[in-house]
């Protein structure tokens, strides 16, 4: 009963984007975004596809074998839902390997172990380890101030993640520059090795990992995140006066770049088949917990959102192009070949639209378009309201992830899913990214959402 | 930076609330819904809240020792916080009992027993049990149209609540009948005993329990819910035409009425105290699960409201009163007990806006009023759009709860809290209602979505 008045108000906005982007006479009805839902929540794909995924490459580490498996995989999974066409388009890809890591207090009465992963492409330290004292700073700025304090000690970053906004992107993202260039400015400071905070705003010892950066020219430290409860009780010490001296080990190394892929997928469009609404998401996922988040839930939601647009009849105008980009999580080299590959055709990309913010309940969608465009994409969007994830937000500069964000400086209008993400750090980059932190009806909507909106801007009149 | 749309949306609004509504000169600038978020993320108080009650009181259902505990906490929470007044109202309540329950399928090979709960208010078997033979039906059409197969049979109401609907409250509503009037029905039809399918999307072996009813005139048979998984397997044998015959023992009982109380705490209006903004949640809970989301979270939401709204150091012109009512799963009695104790005042009750829909990710508000009230009510919880939580639903019959619900006839603005539910009929009614289904930073986000709204209403100008 509550719906009706979302009802109301979804028929209100149809009736608007009737008027705004009249259709020819001949154009199909779009199903509403309820017939969608209905779809996913019965069939339950995206949640299938998904357990599929982590059962068959629960680690796939750019250029690893579980990496290749989930190509293998998806291209079979998009196959046998029937897309015109599927294409492993190969990438040349970083391999990383993470090894072994393990930091203790080492005091009087024996080490105290501490919970810690090596960064995505960290060095490693020598074998017998770095022993070092510890100095704490909270910001680069509070580092670059008084670099003597580092020489020779290993740089502990503890800058939380801000809890109390309520945006946690925003909350990562201010807290992300000391996880990315933190061992740039601990070597600088002349600084043996970097800790690192991991980024969550729980309190549990959980270390999150995520990629660093090196600088050319910079020695290059080893650099490890450390669990937030470390790092509570580290802080804790350090301010109490202590010193606090840490041997860290980590045997991680760079190999040889390997080939790996994209695996792109297509539903040709029914009468502009060179234009293009691309939906993505990444395959490759770090080799702790087993990605179902970050990006298991955006490759659920892209294989998910192809199998419905056919499950319900429909071949839109467009061609819809669904790409599971390889090397996201370091390096975005699957992105930046994507964008070499189709130079020519980024003209005649309508919209991409990316999924790569977990598999909570969708909330709606971000855009970066403006006027005529940006107002029938934003009415699309709104009919969503019926299932309560409507909501539409234009961010004139900067919509869109990682992967379609390469897509940015040849003018293609990017999109993200939206997703209610309050709980999505908690899992990020850590063991406990499994599947059992995902709620296969959220995950449903999520890919409703995603196949809704795709479709109708394939079928849109607008250019 | 995927905010800063939202935030441009959310100052239009600010303009157009000001437009509409012109507050007096004097008037205190009110917060921004991101202070509210701030402050609730920041200070964990539902959180905190939710947990404490829960270990002071897991089972607390109406007329029970846990309930006067709950009522106790409750109430010097409050006067904690800093209230200007709480009271304990007094409320007649029934008490009903759960004893022992059980049923097996009997057979040759011995028996299989059932995962089984009485449901709220049934009578109790002999207790040597009640042995039957099982006659499945999936509605009380098809029990009608063929009453003697159930003559002394136990009825099976074995209807799904039906997962490809994306409003989780709208399956339920659908399913609910056979919960509430299935004994009645049952007995109708010469049937000795029903037996429910649980409400929930999910398969699983945790029964749902909640309340029945029974009809004056018609024998009061024993009903029990089931879990979905032993409804599915006692589904496949009878549809095979397998003969399934099953014992059920219910040691259930309905004591004499006690008193307890509604708990009643007021932030007195600034200009005019006797108009009042209600805010209410109930403190019962049923005896399974320690009532986390059902409705421990409302609780929460509403003690947190009242908190932050201090906190902020606001005192807005017309009175905030938090209602925690005793007695909503089975009886309401606190619910009318309070309209009756205001029933002169009801007509400067501003609005009424109830949580009881659990601690998921806040969604918006619903409501039931009309024209320039709506309106205006309408554009403050647009403000909340920059939380993604501003969904306004205007249903001119039903907005509100269960206990809210009771103060229509008066004319009283209804409103609730819409969170996400799609988790929620996992866990509602069944041991699996417990604190770890509940995200603090979700928690608290309901709260000062709740507490936004709350006193901006109280602080219109608006009649």
């Amino acid at each position: 009963m509550a719906r009706a008045g979302c009802d109301l108000i979804a028929l209100a906005l149809v009736l608007a984007v009737g008027c705004r982007s009249p259709e020819p006479a001949t154009a199909p009805e779009r199903p509403a975004p309820a017939a969608f839902a209905q779809r996913a929540l019965q069939d339950n794909g995206a949640w299938q596809a998904l357990a599929d995924l982590v059962a068959v490459a629960p680690r796939r580490l750019t250029g690893s074998e579980g990496a290749e498996r989930a190509v293998q995989w998806a291209a079979e999974r998009f196959r046998a839902q029937g897309a015109d066409e599927v294409r492993l388009e190969p990438v040349r890809v970083p391999r990383w390997v993470r090894g072994e890591a393990s930091a203790a207090i080492v005091g009087e009465a024996g080490d105290e172990p501490l919970s810690v992963l090596a960064l995505g492409g960290s060095v490693a330290t020598p074998e017998e380890g770095i022993l070092a004292e510890v100095v704490m700073v909270r910001s680069f700025d509070e580092l670059r101030a008084q670099p003597e304090r580092a020489r020779g000690r290993i740089v502990f970053f503890n800058r939380p993640m801000p809890r109390a906004l309520a945006n946690t992107f925003q909350a990562y993202s201010e807290a992300v520059p000391q996880r990315g260039s933190g061992a740039i400015e601990a070597s600088k400071a002349g600084g043996v090795a970097a800790l690192v905070r991991s980024l969550t705003t729980q309190i549990d010892d959980f270390p999150h990992t995520g990629s660093l950066h090196y600088e050319e020219g910079v020695d290059r430290v080893p650099a490890a995140a450390i669990s937030t409860l470390d790092a509570e009780m580290l802080a804790a010490r350090l301010l109490r006066g202590e010193r606090v001296v840490v041997r860290l080990r980590l045997s991680c190394a760079t190999l040889a770049d390997v080939v790996s892929h994209n695996v792109v997928a297509e539903l040709r469009g029914r009468e502009l088949p060179d234009e293009v609404v691309l939906i993505g998401a990444h395959l490759d996922a770090w080799d702790v917990g087993h990605g179902a988040q970050d990006d298991g839930a955006g490759c659920a939601h892209v294989l998910e959102a192809m199998r419905l647009i056919r499950a319900l009849g429909l071949r839109p105008r467009r061609t819809i192009r669904a790409v599971l980009f390889i090397n996201e999580e370091n390096g975005l080299r699957g992105a930046h070949a994507y964008a070499e590959r189709y130079a020519k055709e980024l003209g005649r990309h309508f919209a991409a639209i990316e999924s790569d913010r977990g598999g909570g309940p969708p909330v709606g969608f971000d855009c970066n378009a403006g006027g005529d465009k940006l107002a029938a994409i934003r009415a699309v969007v709104h009919e969503l309201r019926a299932l309560d994830c409507g909501a539409f937000v234009p961010v004139p500069g900067g919509a869109g992830g990682a992967d379609i964000g390469v897509l940015r400086p040849a003018g293609v209008t990017l999109m993200s899913l939206i997703t209610n993400t309050q709980r999505y750090f908690d899992y990020h980059h850590s063991e406990r990214d499994l599947l059992a932190t995902i709620h296969e009806r959220e995950l449903a909507l999520g890919a409703a959402a995603l196949a809704f909106v795709a479709s109708s801007l394939a079928e849109l009149d607008q250019r």
